[in-house]
């Protein structure tokens, strides 16, 4: 029997995660009693599940908050909860609070509740926290030099994190994601959000809008591989890991060409005709700064797994998302 | 005529880099027309200086201080305040509100100041932000993953040096220094004392303990080549440096025994016997953690410059610290 708690539950890949785990009803071999979603607005509660389920509404960098949200000791926590890069970008302030503040605020409360409480906290980084020059791949030994502030805040998490589970405070592990396509739903305000939407606005018969060159690299995986990444991250056992505990993962790694491509091939010309072409300076000039190849061996190694291929990436999102179909 | 803010004024490195600058009288080029001097307790004040000084005494994470400390708007701000090693690890809270809290609201009071401010802002980092296992020689773009909180403290001030800095908010240069010996007067709390006690003590005609075995390999720079560094960052142009603003600094690297045998070298056997051997576990730990050799290529190509044998470190001390003599 387990209690989990899952912070940015409302977000895409939180909603995605409770769905996956309500359908599961446990987590590596525990049986779920107890989930509690956390996120600035209420979560959705999730249809079929047995056991206990609090939804709360919580910004975790207001005083008391995460006190609040650990105070029934649950043995999991997946932080999910963050601004994106984007809004990071825009709102200096916004992005320091809730990225930063808020993750500090959750490990405060961790080591405040004491009394042996020592959770498993499955943080998710971004692969936004290596900055220009690379070299061809990055390897795990590559340093962290963000050019964004949502990678600053990223990379500061994953050194709290890192600290604290020195300390014995907790039982922390750092997942670096690719960027996740195809995004379900609306738009949001990532930089990364164009990835899904030249995919996703065609696959529904509307216009999409490329704000960078078809020449960008970069590596991505499907939604379905990020909630793998975290229930495999949640069960990972602290020997095997050791003191490194922020990890890169895989994904597949292709041009936005590559990308395009993909589409026609399992959607047809109409379909890849509805992408349009006009660049963004400030998206460029971002994406301009992330990494392309990612080695991730170390989490290869760790069995995390990825797609192989952009094609699979695109068959996820309709099978997943769009029941089955698109409009031709 | 330019104004100097210097933060831990009152440490080893802040008293040595103030007399500097007052011998000099000036800062790559620029008069110094004002000092201001930070320190929890008063730093002494200066002989000799025709300008204006300020002694403050101010901890920078209570609230206004560092607002206050830059309300003069200094051009050039040393940022050497912080808690050490030994300290930071013991004290858990004190560590981050000084070496964390303290970093950032410097850098929001700079903010906050405004008006088109943007001092140059040089920060005391150090080797310790890397942790084992290493590589042979660690080259400028290895990560860091510090195995101490002062070292995760002192990484984190990096991260948030460069994206202050990227925005435009500062001039930011962070520069690890290595170990700084021969540290003269009393032990402090940092756990690399002992690498200044064997050298410093024996000098002096006292014992001192050695808590670590003798093959433990170490980079270390004088005071005299610390405060070098700092002057010759203060007055590095920003375009040299591109975006990666923070640096290993160089040093030399060599073995306890090695600086034992550099001592006994200069001083005799006698002098040379007064170190006692008895392991210090937490010491031995902390210590078995720590970098052996840095690469500090960048920083040696942009004209940084430290000893290059360890009896030159020896000697520098008994020039500058001990009037030129030793007890035999």
């Amino acid at each position: 029997m387990t209690h989990i708690l899952i912070t940015g539950a409302a977000g895409m890949i939180g909603r995605k995660l409770t769905e996956h785990l309500v359908s599961q009803g446990g987590l590596n071999g525990k049986s779920i009693e107890r989930l509690t979603l956390l996120d600035v607005v209420a979560p959705p509660q999730p249809a079929g599940f047995a056991g206990k389920i609090d939804t709360i509404a919580a910004d975790l960098s207001s005083p008391g908050e995460a006190v609040k949200a650990v105070a029934e000791r649950p043995e999991t926590i997946f932080h999910l909860a963050g601004v994106v890069s984007g809004e990071a970008e825009v709102d200096f302030d916004k992005g320091y609070r809730v990225n930063l503040d808020g993750m500090r605020c959750l490990l405060e409360a961790i080591r405040a509740t004491g009394n042996g409480y020592r959770p498993k906290l499955v943080y998710t980084s971004s692969i936004a926290v290596f900055g220009a020059p690379f070299p061809p791949s990055i390897a795990d030994e590559f340093h962290l030099t963000p050019l964004t502030s949502y990678g600053t805040q990223k990379a500061i998490g994953e050194l709290l994190l890192a600290d604290y589970t020195r300390r014995g405070l907790c039982e922390g592990i750092g997942i670096r994601l690719p960027t996740i396509v195809v995004r379900p739903g609306k738009p949001n305000r990532a930089a990364s959000g164009f990835f899904s939407g030249i995919i996703r606005e065609p696959l529904a018969g509307l216009e999409a809008t490329l704000p960078v060159p078809e020449t960008v690299v970069h590596t991505h995986a499907s939604p379905r591989a990020a909630v793998g990444f975290l229930i495999h991250a949640a069960g990972l056992a602290r020997d095997k890991l050791g003191a490194r505990i922020n990890l890169s993962m895989p994904g597949v790694c292709c041009t936005v060409a590559q990308q395009i491509a993909a589409l026609r091939r399992i959607a047809g010309e109409a379909v890849a005709a509805r992408i349009r072409r006009e660049t963004d300076p400030l998206v460029a000039r971002i994406v301009e700064g992330w990494p392309q190849r990612i080695d991730a061996r170390r989490a290869r190694d760790l069995g995390f797994e990825a797609e192989s291929t952009f094609e699979e990436i695109v068959r996820i999102h309709i099978d997943e998302d769009r029941g089955g179909s698109f409009v031709a």
